[in-house]
C-alpha cells in the first residue's frame, strides 16, 4: 500500500521546500522601515549553518546508536568511520564559509547591528547539542557570565540537553568500545608489561649512544640526557594506574586507564588489519576536534574584525569568549596525547604469532 | 513610531525562524516507510545551494540596479565590486561543497533515488534565474531533449523568467557602461589608431629582431615569422568593426565592438586611478563566470561518480548535460578574449599629458 | 658507526638546502635586461607543482611496491590506503593553488612571455611519470601535433617513461589484486549467479510496481517501464563475459572481466569488515582520478583566461590540449562505472553464513 | 646585443632548475642507513613553504619600494593592492597545506623524528623576514626560552634582520601614508569636529530612545543605557590626541594618532572613488594579518597532534610557542580596532560640496 507512494511524482521546489524555505529571511532592518541590504547575508549565513548542524547530530546521532548496541556489530564500523568523515568535510566547509562572512564589512554590519539585540550566536541550541553529543560536559564550559550556558534557553530545551548529556555521549561511547578491546591481555601475552619493558630498553639505548657520541659536547650531552630523562619519567607516570587516576582528578585526563591503554594498543599496531578501522576512526574524531576548534577560533576571528573592542549582540565580549572556547571545548584531547606516549615502530615488542594472526584475517585457509 | 520596534528583543531561533527551517527536511524514504539515512544529507545539500543562490540573487539585483541608474552612481563602483567579490567567494563555496556531496556514496543513494522521480536539480528556479540574471539567453543555453529549459516550470515561473530576459541582463549593463568610456576619443588623442599603431610597431620589431637573431635556424625562424603572422592578421582581424560585426552574427563573439573596445582601453592602462575600479570590476566578472563553469564541471563529475552510465533522475543524461553546460554557458568569455588583444606595457603608446592628468585625481590642487 | 650521525646536530638551512633552493629562481626577464616582476611567481609556482609531483611520485612508488609482493602483505593494506589519501590531499592543494596563479594577470605575464619560448609545461616529466605510473598509456593519451607526448623528452627521459609502461603500473597492479578476490566463488555459492538472480527478482518487482500504480498515466508508465527495460538489458549486456570482452576491445571499458566482478563485490558488500580496506581503497583511486581531471580543467581554465585564443609558449593552443586531456586522460574510469551496477541493499542476495563468517573478524572466538 | 638572447630557446626542466631541484630532498633518515618513507614528505613540505616565503618577501619588497617613492606614486595603488591580494592567496594556501602535514601520523613521525636535532622552524629565516618586513618588532614578539628570536641565526642573517627593522616596515610606511593624507581638514570643515559631534548626536538619540520605548523593563532600560554610555566614554577616550599617547605608551595601540584618524576618515568615507583603493588596501592588509595568524594557529593545532606534551624538535614546546605568537605577533590590530570606532551611514555628518566633488573625478568636465 504504503509503496504505492513511491511512484508518486514529485517536482524539485516541493522537496525541498523551497517556498517555505525562501520565505524565512524576514529583515529586521526592513520590519523597521530601513532595510539594509547586507541583514540578507547576516540571516542566510547562519541558516546555512544550522542546515550543516541539523546535518551533523544526524550523523552523530546515528553513530551513537551503533555504538550503543550490545556489542558494536562489526559490519558498522566502516559506516562509523564513513559519517565521521562526513562530518569532517562538513566542518571544513563551516571553516571556509567564515570568508563568505568576512565580506560583510564592519560599517555594513552597523546598519542593521542595533535592530539584532540580544540575539546571538549564543543562543544556537544545535551547536550546543552538537558538542554535548560529542561528549562536552557542563562543567568543562565556559561559564556564560558566571551562569550556566542553558540560561538562554526555554525549559523544554534545557531539558533536552540535560537528557543528551545523561544519554551518554560519544566520548562516553568511544570510551567504553575501546575498554572492550580484547587484545591488551591474550594469553601469556600482557600488552602494558611488553611495552613498558621497550620504553625502558629504548631509553637505556638512546641514554648510552649519547654517552658515547664522541663529537658532542658534554653540555650537549646533558641536555639531551636530560630531555631523555624527562620522557623516561612521563612515560612511569602515564602508566602506572595510579597516577592516571590522579591526573582524571585533576582535570589533567580524561579517557578511563583502561581505555588508554587499548588506545595506545591500537595507535602502535594500527597495520594489523582488525585494527585498521579503529585506528582510522580514532584520528577522525581528533580531527573533528580540531576541526570544530578551528571552526570556533576562525569565528572568533571574524568577530575581532567585526566589532573590534565592542561587546557582541548578546551582550558579551564576543571575541574573548569564542576564543576562549576554542580550545577549551575541545573534547577528545586525550585522544591527542596519545602522541606523547608512542614509540618508533622499531621498537615495538614483537607479538606472539597466535596474535599476530588474531589480528589479521583468515581467508587464506578456505 | 515604526522606530520603536527597534528595541524589541528578539532571539536567534525567533529572528532565524529556526523551528520553521528545520521542519523542512521530509524525506521521501521515510514517507514510504524505507527510511533511508542518506536521504537527510541529500535534502540538505540542495536546502543549502538554494539558499546561496538567493543571496548571489540578492546582490546580483543590488548591481543590477546600480548600473541601471541614468549614469552610473561613481560612488557606487567600489560596492559593485565588493558585492561581485562576495558573490564569487559564495561560488566558491558553492565547489567546495561538492566534497561534502561526494561522502553519499552511489550504493547509498540507491536506498531513495528511485522515490524522487522525477524531481531534478534542472527544475531549480532560482538558479536558472542566476543565469539569465548573469546574461545567459534562451539561444545560449543547451536545450533540453530539443526543448526549452522552461518547460519545467510553472506558467507563472516562465513568465518571471522571459521578465529577467527582457529586462536587461549584468551583460548588458556592462557593455552599456563599457560603450559609454569617456576616454576613447580625447581631443586629438584617438585611442584605437594609436593602439593599432603601437601593434604594428611592435610586429614589425619582432620580425626583425627574428629574422637577426644569428643562432636561430632558418626553420625556426619561419615557425617564430609564421607564429608572429598570425597573431598580425588577428589584431588586425579583430580591431575592424566590420570584421566584429561578423563575429558576433556567428556567435564567436558577443560584446559590441565600441564596448570592446573600451575594455581594451580598461585593460590596457589600468593603473590609471580612474581605471583602477573598472579594471577591478571586468576581473571579477570574468572570475565569476569561471567560477560558476568549475562549478558545473565539478557538479557533472560528481553525477557520474554517483550513477556512472546510467540516467539521471530527471530523465536525462545528467552527467553529459551538465558538462556540456560547464562551458556552453559561459556568459562573458569576450572579457576573457581581451587577453589575446593586450600588447606589454613597454609598447603602450604614450597618453597626451591633459589626458593622463584626467584619468588621475586632482586633490594635489587643493 | 653510521648510527653516531643520528646525533650530528643540524640546522633547518642545511636540513632543507635552504640557500641552493633560493637560488633557483633565475628569471629570464632579468637576465635579458627587462626584469618583470611577475616571472618570479611564474617560476616559483611551477616549482611548488614539481615538488608536490615527486612527493606524488615518492607516494605511488610506494604504493605499487606494497602491491607488487608476492601476495599484498595484509599489514600493508591501510598504509597502501593513507598514501593514496596523502596524494588526494596534495591534488586539492594544487587546485587550489591556481587561484593564486590567478593572480598573474595577461598583461603581466607579457611582460615576459616571449623570453620563455618553448619553455612549456608540456615538458615535465614529473608529471608524464605520475600519468604512466597510474595507468595512462601511451594510446590512451592526446597525441602532441600528432606525435608522441614523449618527443619533448631526451632519450633517457623517454628511456625511463618506457620502463615504467613496461614495468607494470598501478591500474594493473590493482587489477591483478582485484582479480585474486577469494570470495565470488566460496563453496555452494557463485556471487554472480546469486546477483544475477537479484537484478532479475528487483527488476520483475519493479515492473509489476509499475503497472499496478494507479494513479500514473499510461504514458509514464511506459516512460517508467522503458527506462526499466533499459537498465535491464544493461545489465545482461555488462555481467556477459563475451560482451565485456568486446567493450574492452572497442576502448569502452579497460578493467578486466574478473576484476570488474570482484569491484562490484566489493563495493555490494562493502561493510564486511574483511572488505571495508578495500572498499575505502577503490574509492580512493577513482577520487584520485577526479581530482587530476579537475586540475587539468582548472589548469585549462587558467590557460583560456592568460592567453585568450593565443597558443601557448609550447607552440599549441594550450586551452584545448589540457581541457580535452582533462577527460580523456582518466584512468579509473572503470570504477567509475561500477555505480551503474549496483542495486539497492534491500535486494542484495544473502550471503551463506559460513562465507559471512569469513568476511568477519575470528577474534571472540578466542 | 642583451637583447638577442630573448630568442635563446629553453626547455621547461632548465629554466625552472629542475634536476637541481629535485636533488635537495636529502632524508636524514637514509643518511644514518634507516631510511623513513614519511621524511620526503617532511622536506618537500618546508621547501614549499620557503618557496612561498620567498614570494610573498618579494611582492612585499616591491609594495615597500612603491610606498617608498616621495609620494606614493597613484599610479601604483592598484598594483599595491593587487600584489597585497597575492600574498593573501598565497597564505589561505598555506593554511590549507596543513591538511597535507596532518597526513604525516605521529608513529610516522618517531621514524626520523630524532634525527634532525636540533634543526625547528624556529629557525627559518624567510619568516622572520616576512614579520619584520611586515612590521613585527624584537620587543613585540615573544622571548625564545627568554632570549631574542635572533640567537639561532648567524652574524650575517642577524645583519640583514636589523637592516629590516631599521629601514622602515610596512606598518611605518603605511602609518607615513596615512599621515598624508590630505582631507582631514578642508578649507572650513574639520573631520574630527564633525565626526565628535555626530557621535554625540547619535548617542544622545539613542538614549532617548531607550527612554521612550514603552515596553522595555527598567532593568533593561539601565542595561541599554549602561552599555551605550560605555561606548559613549571610549568614543571620547580614543578620540583624545591625549588618551591616544597613552595607549600607545602603554602598547595598546601602535597607530600614530593622526594615521588613525585617517584611517577612520577612510573607513567612513570609502565609496567616494579617490577613497576606494586606499579602503580596500586597509582591508587587505587586515586580510593578511588575519590569515598569518590563522596560518600559525593551524601550524601549533597540527604540532600538538604530531608530538602531544612532548617539547618540540627545536627543544621548545613548540605547540605553546606558536599558539602564543598567533595572536601575540598580529601586526595590524589598529586596524582591526577602527571597526569600534564606526558610526552607521546614516548618521554621517554630510560633505561640504566641493569636498565630495574633490573625493570623486572631474571627467565629466572635459
Amino acid at each position: 500500500m504504503q509503496d504505492s507512494r513511491k511512484y508518486t511524482t514529485i517536482h524539485y521546489h516541493q522537496y525541498l521546500g523551497i517556498d517555505e524555505l525562501l520565505a524565512l529571511q524576514n529583515t529586521r532592518s526592513a520590519a523597521v522601515g530601513k532595510p539594509a541590504h547586507d541583514e540578507m547575508l547576516f540571516i542566510i549565513m547562519h541558516q546555512v549553518y544550522e542546515l550543516w548542524f541539523k546535518q551533523i547530530l544526524h550523523e552523530l546521532d546515528s553513530v551513537c546508536t551503533m555504538f550503543r548496541e550490545q556489542r558494536v556489530n562489526v559490519d558498522n564500523m566502516n559506516m562509523v568511520l564513513l559519517r565521521l568523515k562526513r562530518i569532517s568535510e562538513i566542518i571544513e566547509l563551516m571553516v571556509k564559509q567564515i570568508y563568505v562572512m568576512e565580506t560583510l564589512t564592519p560599517l555594513d554590519f552597523l546598519d542593521f547591528r542595533d535592530y539584532l539585540f540580544p540575539a546571538s550566536g549564543f543562543q544556537s541550541m544545535q551547536f550546543r547539542m552538537i558538542e554535548s553529543t560529542l561528549g562536552l560536559r557542563e562543567e568543562d564550559r565556559l561559564t556564560y557570565h558566571g551562569k550556566s550556558y542553558k540560561i538562554v534557553f526555554s525549559d523544554e530545551q534545557q531539558a533536552r540537553l540535560n537528557e543528551i548529556e545523561e544519554n551518554g555521549s560519544l566520548f562516553e561511547l568511544v570510551e567504553q568500545w575501546l575498554e572492550r578491546t580484547p587484545f591488551l591481555q591474550f594469553k601469556e601475552f600482557d600488552f602494558l608489561t611488553a611495552y613498558k619493558e621497550a620504553v625502558d630498553r629504548m631509553i637505556r639505548k638512546e641514554q648510552s649512544s649519547i654517552r658515547d657520541t664522541p663529537f658532542l659536547t658534554e653540555k650537549m650531552k646533558a641536555m639531551r640526557l636530560k630531555m631523555l630523562g624527562d620522557s623516561n619519567s612521563y612515560f612511569k607516570h602515564v602508566l602506572s594506574e595510579e597516577e592516571h587516576e590522579k591526573m582524571i582528578e585533576s582535570g589533567e585526563a580524561r579517557l578511563s586507564y583502561q581505555a588508554t591503554i587499548a588506545a595506545l594498543l591500537i595507535n602502535l599496531y594500527r597495520e594489523k588489519p582488525i585494527l585498521n578501522i579503529p585506528f582510522n576512526l580514532l584520528m577522525e574524531l581528533a580531527n573533528i576536534d580540531e576541526l570544530l576548534t578551528t571552526w570556533r577560533y576562525r569565528h572568533a576571528q571574524m568577530v575581532m574584525r567585526m566589532i573590534g573592542n565592542k561587546i557582541g549582540t548578546g551582550g558579551s565580549s564576543g571575541h574573548d569568549y569564542l576564543a576562549k572556547t576554542a580550545e577549551k571545548h575541545k573534547i577528545f584531547k586525550d585522544l591527542h596525547n596519545i602522541s606523547s606516549l608512542l614509540i618508533p615502530r622499531s621498537e615495538l615488542p614483537d607479538l606472539p604469532e597466535d596474535l599476530n594472526q588474531s589480528l589479521g584475517f583468515y581467508y587464506t585457509t578456505h
